[in-house]
């Protein structure tokens, strides 16, 4: 039983608000039942040193927390002085996990951030962040289509992301804080709409996990990735 | 005339809505036209080194903006590895500004830090994270006392805080971003609901102003005060 | 009564010496009362990005404190890793001061940076700073002048600052440290010659001030600056 | 065909040497290939503060590069002013491995520390330091338990890291520099002995994989694991 | 022939003005030319951890340069945001050499902190600011010995420091910077007034320099030291 | 009698093995008994602004010690988030000293950075890195000549370095930890292989020398560089 009453393979309830902030070129409110992240895409013309002159385009990722957004308030990075490392890994992989959703050469020489500030936490933000983070960029890449700067779509399918793990001793689709916290094993899933991976974080700390384990929480991901593609292609259509 | 068509008085449309995030023990998101910020109280037992043990309460503040809050994307402070110096000027400005409406004898020997983060911006958001912090204050506060935490309320008049301005060679109330950037004579006004002054802040770069000037500015600001504090107050009962 | 037997209207003994160090375009030190500040400009042909091809000077400052300029021995900012928030507040107040009294046409495409150290500290040094600061810049403007680099004179009136507070009940000019440490209410005032206002701030801290209270500090601060750019011209000359 | 001439199957030849410092309660250098990192542990009696009291052990783990360990010159991490998102990434994944393989219980309330520093780089730094990280590791406990210290030996395992990858569109073991530089997926594997999964993560950057492809890797990561537990049992036994 | 026209073996004039600053326990004003030093001395009654509870004394400095004691402006180094190599080594050099001129049983479990800040440079700061820093310490422990915190005096001999160095191939006292900008050779000499040597640093950049040559700059060295020896005692006595 | 039970001025075993790793220009593994460093060398193409166009070379240094190089376990520099004042003295006396043994002229516009890490520390690190920094600063110097880069060989002299101290009163050669942490009086001394002198720093903290002491501890020095050098000179033919 889940402290929530949900299913073993039941998502929260999600619901993706569009355009929810007037300057950013694309935006949405993403919640995934008390997880709530703002995701913002600005659009630059400039690229980073690496790859000007390449034609080609970039999109990175930037995540933040507001300081209350937890249970007991979190200390603000700006005043510790730096990005805390949990901080780094997430964004990296937001970064990484966008990009590989992204035709490069049909992006053109441009480069796109998307932020992802956690608003109010209750488990999965990374996994909302990427969700969201896609629907942010894919608006903005809609105003740059419409606008005759980008002529074939740079975006085949959307990017998504869940979290399985195994708690109490059953496998389980999107964790939220009260199961995350005692879940043995935990796995972040990222991929495409048709299924094709893009990339899987399975972790124990103090425990350890089956093959046989591993693919029950595949399946589970497939299943929710193909519930939230079908959310991202609605709240982008 | 200014750009918004607003007369001269006349402050932005103002919205507070409260409790909007589960975690803190209060919140309110303040919208002062398209300025929005949210504001978030958190309790917590221990108090600043300098004060353990006097039986005294403290309260203090801090202020962040969302990369993409404003028209073009600014630079993360967690990873500029510093809070600007703008940033600590507000913020300094905020706690002091709460401190000043709070008998901190009554308040007891705890902290509530108030964290105001700004969603989007359109000017004046140091005076609408005054106004909204205080709610967010409050409304902490008012849970204190009903779970007898605090028996006598610390807080006995609404801080409110407004900007006006010499726009086009006119005082204005409440300058929002077009008119902010353009304004040659510009101050935050705080205050309590009696009209009784905190804070007084008037600059002029590259330009000066004469002291009659200054009192009308006054005059606008003691205008804007009541309209919050009624505001404040409604939505704290 | 105030500690130092002073009239509620009446300065320290203020005192500037110029030209006290070889190297810097400009220099003087400037005591009042026992707050010593030596205060430095340095011209340099190169401006901020942000005015670069304008033809526009500009001035900046910086603000530091000696550790052992205080009646306890405070920690170097250099070891601590960056300047304070009070740091980064006075010497942004001192900076957009200065421009405030300059021709920015007149002065050409040049940078002047003014550097006040506080070799003693007794209250009032961002005051003082403000003061000897406009010292240190008119002498070196005057060197730009008498060398045939600046043509017309970009500094029409000093620009001088003056704290007034209220002490015990009654409001007092140039506030000392002991005064200073037990004020409620607390201003700085920022002013040319002919009394045009700069900047003003007045702050209270658990406590609050009323209009009228606020006029009273005007009329000492009109007094001041009226006695000290005096001695600001008398020592330029 | 690999650079290396090796099948695809086929691991670079690995070496441990075992107590290669004088200082450290455990130590060994790992070679695998070109790819040299020396492994240190370190036995402190103190443990981090969220499990004081608890009885519990507690092993972390730190990662560097010498700025001359790779093909041309890294940045010395201590000048930049900070550890790269890059290096904080490995660190915690190393940290975290480690601890999937211990019985916090039987190793009592102390910490260990592993540092992996990497003499010479030529991929597959993170595997290397988690397999050597481990024979440090034992090599200390080895050295409480004959102290006395440590009754039952909390390491019941060893825990073994490899990487493989889809490299020319074939799924090959332990990628070396060329081949990782130019692999369109690339996969970490964390077991220990006898299969069970600790961390596995699969990433892929601008491209995606199929539950195909990734099982053929995890077949590969079987192999490897078994073959490098079986000689870190050798070199501490 | 010196730049100064001084005798090969004369040191620029020196004046040693006391009780310069009135926080301070002891504190001087030391000028070897146009090189001014405040020096102050901090009295406190905690230690370092390291010696807690020996009843050992400690004596420690900190170095700093105005922004503008020197040519060309350098950059504040609280707002670089750590101190530089150069400044780290120099006052590590003050409080070494204090140190050896104390006897540490004697002064008590207590901490002098000696502040040396440049005001105006021109060769020599690292010397001077020792000499000096020397005339602060002995008046805050004559202040200590006046008030029977301290019986038997701690320091026995004065601490002085001079520079050497091959000019236009000819070994001369006390450089001035010009001197110091083109010398090949360059060294600085820490003695007691007996001859006695703390430390002595001699370095060559892009040159060498023979053991006889060496020794002339210690013969003028012993010169630069009696004399400044004596009038060490002269200002504390 | 010394601990190791060497001869007063009996270096210990030193080894010097060349060419340890794969990627840098030059490089070599330095054992002065206990004490192993892993020197390395790199040539770049760029050299610093300040000589750039001058057709002057640069060599420049950099030291670390790894975290368990120590008896107990160091912080690394990188998480303390800046080099320590020692490492940053060491590496500017590495970088000084080599520089004095260049013919910067011959040596061509390019940068070559000598990284010298601590493997295992007993005492006398700095010096084993110069003398083994040299070694490896020759083998890069070698190469460039061999591809006719460079057509004159810029480094005509070994440099060597080696600490002599006083030691239980007497005066001995090449200080090991034991004898290094007891020591009164402690030197450091960098020499050509003709015995020319590029930098000495002799200090004692607690305590002070006599000339004629300080010139035993130069005949030791001149004993020991004699060795190293023709240590230098074998392993870099």
């Amino acid at each position: 039983m889940r402290p929530s009453g949900r299913e073993l393979d039941e998502m929260r309830a999600v619901s993706i608000e569009t355009n929810v902030t007037k300057h950013a070129e694309g935006s949405c409110m993403i919640k995934m039942g008390d997880t709530h992240v703002l995701c913002t895409a600005t659009v630059e013309n400039r690229v980073p040193p690496f790859i000007k002159g390449s034609g080609l385009g970039w999109v990175t990722a930037e995540y933040g927390m507001l300081p209350r957004s937890t249970t007991s308030r979190m200390r603000r990075e700006a005043t510790a002085g730096k990005q805390g490392g949990r901080t780094v890994e997430i964004q990296r992989l937001i970064g990484r996990s966008l990009r590989a959703g992204v035709d490069r050469v049909a992006m053109g020489e441009r480069q796109i951030t998307v932020d992802c500030d956690v608003i109010q936490a209750d488990g999965g933000t990374r996994c909302a962040s990427i969700t969201g983070g896609w629907v942010a960029l894919k608006l903005a890449v809609n105003k740059l289509i419409k606008a005759g700067d980008i002529v074939s779509d740079p975006l085949v399918s959307p990017v998504s992301a869940i979290s399985c793990g195994i708690y109490a001793g059953q496998p389980v689709l999107d964790l939220d804080y009260p199961e995350d916290s005692e879940a043995g094993v935990d796995g972040n899933f990222i991929m495409l709409a048709n299924g094709q991976m893009i990339e899987v974080q399975m972790s124990a700390e103090g425990s350890t996990y089956s093959r046989d384990q591993m693919n029950l929480l595949i399946d589970l991901a497939e299943k929710g990735v193909s519930e939230l593609s079908a959310m991202q292609l609605a709240a982008t259509a």
